[in-house]
């Protein structure tokens, strides 16, 4: 009787998640190790750095995947990508109702009605909701894409950019089939929002968009809902001013840029660090305040269950206000006239104090491995941590066991925090308690 | 009624520390400003600098003092360099036994028998308590260090030297009198072992050396000592073999030296950033994994209630178990058969969170402000926060505002967590409850 409920609990979850990851990672390396992949051989830690930053929708890479892939091995690339960011997607999204969270009334009905306690067939209804919701948005960004390009493009050509681009921007994959990734396209409009607005739908999360989805008053959305939407809206606006100002005079990325396109870029710069990883300027060229400010949009990251990584916004945003509550007496903060849990704080602090800690000693070892100058390489470990994709240049450069390292943070970036969560998320055992202690801090 | 129960509670501690420092350090500025002070004059911004560098017992310095201060800008320095150490060690004490904290039974009685709970003559009896010590241990390494110096200077010129050095070290100040810091001093391990020991004993705080003292065996100690013990030497040995390491074949800092002074000097680089700040090598010569590691060591700092800053060893440890704690499911950390309490948990994530933010944003600010590569200049601000004094040799590189904001960075470093600790320590209110509702995060 014991052993059979140790069995019932889901304890191998995050074994499950990391095991298929990794099976999708081999599988990767060793298709876009064929010859008929590449048009130029390359090496098997190279075949495993760029599997494992499509599989973890990061968008790194050691070279250029338009010129360096045939359309066979660009096509690996795009199932990577597809598979790896709606399948952890899936993933984290089933892990919060089987592990019965409270997600809001409506939703808790709504998504556990199909999903029916953690059944096979439960799982089998969320992932073809998800599909549905995915292939919906995309078909439809594909459609719109493919029309702006077919001027410049032949149609299968402009299909074919439209699907690569609108598979790897829902995904916050942030691959381009373009040698620049999207530097030549600051002036245009329609590219710039048809694929932010794609990798902010795809990060803010799928139990976000269900909740906007079914309540049309933001009074009645829950608390997670208006944390996401207010904090994404705010940080964004916040950022692109931002980074508006101090690249302002830079030439060698918005200096020369007439007003509109200035702000356009900017708003794009301010954006694609959580978690997309497009880039329209040359992030080597940017002032290192712009890029320290950078990194810490590519640390918050996204929304959890979403197809963006980073600590997640909200985990963010629980530490300012748990913060900020600490320094005014209040045991639990409070936001829109809900209280957080401790549970949430503690859990906010430990998945921020983990990921610090991942950070420092992957760029740590990095410093000691890698010949290549302190900025750019510590850009290129919270890149891959956010599963970001974003670089100053470097990812070519790095030696073989450079490219292990960011190819280790990048898997775990994106299935640490979330198996984080769940291991977090688990009933607590009891235990014995030993006398209380002062300790002095601070 | 009311009024006086609000006027009785030590609200304004905070108010006071951060007062007396600013007086002290613009006391400190005008002084400094004296024609007589300064071989060469020195601007306004300078003089503050300095002046608060050696308040907030950090030893940056925008010029050599050496060579730049007469002898009564040397007085000065030691002056304010004392009075800073000792002070905020002296209030922090105050603090501790104010508010009424368990800091072990047999030194509650001890402390709290001299102290009698606030009052003026309390005060007065720590304080006599704390200088008696401090005395005590400058008089006898000063005499130590002079006698060692004697054959090489004229006896006051040894004695001098001696009392300079013995006061900055003990007070973790790092200021020196040479202008290689105390770089000439790599094979002497009397100078290594005298200013090293007096810097850990300055910065292991005064509650620890009052357990020791009392108490002579290590089961009876309480678990703060045991953890700032424990951990000490912990740190210490592991930091020492990782910069060996590091450093072994780097011919810039230890490389070209023999065995003995390798270990030695390895040492005291392991000691130093925690946060004596006094140098045995050109910092701006370590490899770039060491700089990192550097920089942890000095963010960690030394003790609470001592004359060392940094968030402090035992916030580093409680963060530490706390994190681990929640993967195991354990609600509460235990240590030495103790547990830690939830609020020094908070307290400690919380002091954290802060200080990362306050060297994010400075960090920040100084990266728009300066023209100087990323790294020395983020060494410059954790050097700055945990007023250790180490640097990579751009202080004089930088601009005015520069200047403030790291003299800023040094105040809020060395009042910030005593008041933090203080202010997160007070009794909680009580507070209306909202409802809670569920936040995912990670
Ligand atoms: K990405
Ligand atoms: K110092």
């Amino acid at each position: 009787m014991r052993k059979r409920k140790i069995k019932k609990h889901p304890f191998s979850a995050p074994l499950i998640i990391a095991g298929s990851f990794f099976s999708l990672i081999v599988l990767g390396t060793i298709l876009l190790k064929l010859p008929f992949a590449t048009t130029t051989p390359i090496s098997w830690v190279d075949s495993l750095f760029v599997a494992t930053s499509a599989t973890t929708v990061t968008g790194l890479s050691v070279f250029d995947p338009g010129t360096t892939l045939t359309l066979f091995g660009e096509l690996v690339l795009l199932v990577l990508i597809q598979c790896g960011g709606i399948g952890l997607m899936t993933f984290a999204v089933a892990i919060l109702i089987l592990l019965g969270k409270k997600i809001g009334l409506q939703n808790r009905i709504y998504l556990q009605e199909s999903f029916s306690q953690g059944s096979i067939g439960g799982v089998v209804k969320l992932t073809k909701l998800i599909l549905i919701f995915v292939l919906t948005v995309e078909s439809i960004a594909t459609i719109l894409l493919t029309l702006h390009w077919l001027p410049t493009y032949e149609l299968a050509d402009a299909f074919y950019y439209s699907l690569f681009h609108v598979v790897s921007a829902f995904n916050n994959a942030g691959f381009s089939l373009f040698p620049d990734n999207l530097m030549s396209f600051t002036y245009d409009p329609i590219v710039n929002f048809t694929l932010s607005s794609l990798f902010i739908i795809g990060g803010i999360g799928f139990v976000v968009i269900v909740d906007i989805y079914q309540k049309k008053s933001f009074r009645t959305w829950q608390l997670h809902t208006k944390m996401m939407v207010v904090g994404t809206i705010f940080l964004n606006i916040f950022a692109t001013i931002i980074l508006f100002i101090l690249e302002f005079y830079n030439n060698s990325t918005i200096g020369k840029m007439n007003l509109a396109e200035k702000i356009l870029t900017s708003y794009f710069n301010a954006v694609t660090p959580r978690t997309a990883g497009f880039n329209m300027i040359d992030y080597g060229q940017m002032e290192d305040s712009s890029v320290l400010f950078t990194m810490l949009l590519m640390f918050i990251g996204g929304g959890s269950a979403s197809t963006a990584s980073g600590i997640k916004l909200t985990t963010f945003i629980v530490n300012i206000f748990a913060t900020i509550a600490y320094f005014r007496s209040i045991e639990e903060p409070y936001l829109f006239g809900r209280t957080i849990r401790k549970e949430v704080i503690s859990r906010s602090l430990a998945i921020s104090t983990v990921s610090l800690s991942i950070i420092f000693v992957f760029a740590f070892a990095l410093t000691i491995t890698e010949n290549i100058p302190f900025l750019p390489l510590i850009f290129e470990v919270f890149s891959a941590f956010g599963t970001v994709g974003l670089t100053m240049g470097i990812t070519n450069q790095l030696s073989d066991i450079g490219e292990i390292l960011i190819s280790i943070i990048m898997f775990l970036g994106r299935i640490g925090p979330l198996t984080l969560f769940f291991i977090l998320t688990r009933p607590k055992k009891v235990n014995y308690r030993y006398p209380y202690d002062q300790v002095f801090t601070g």
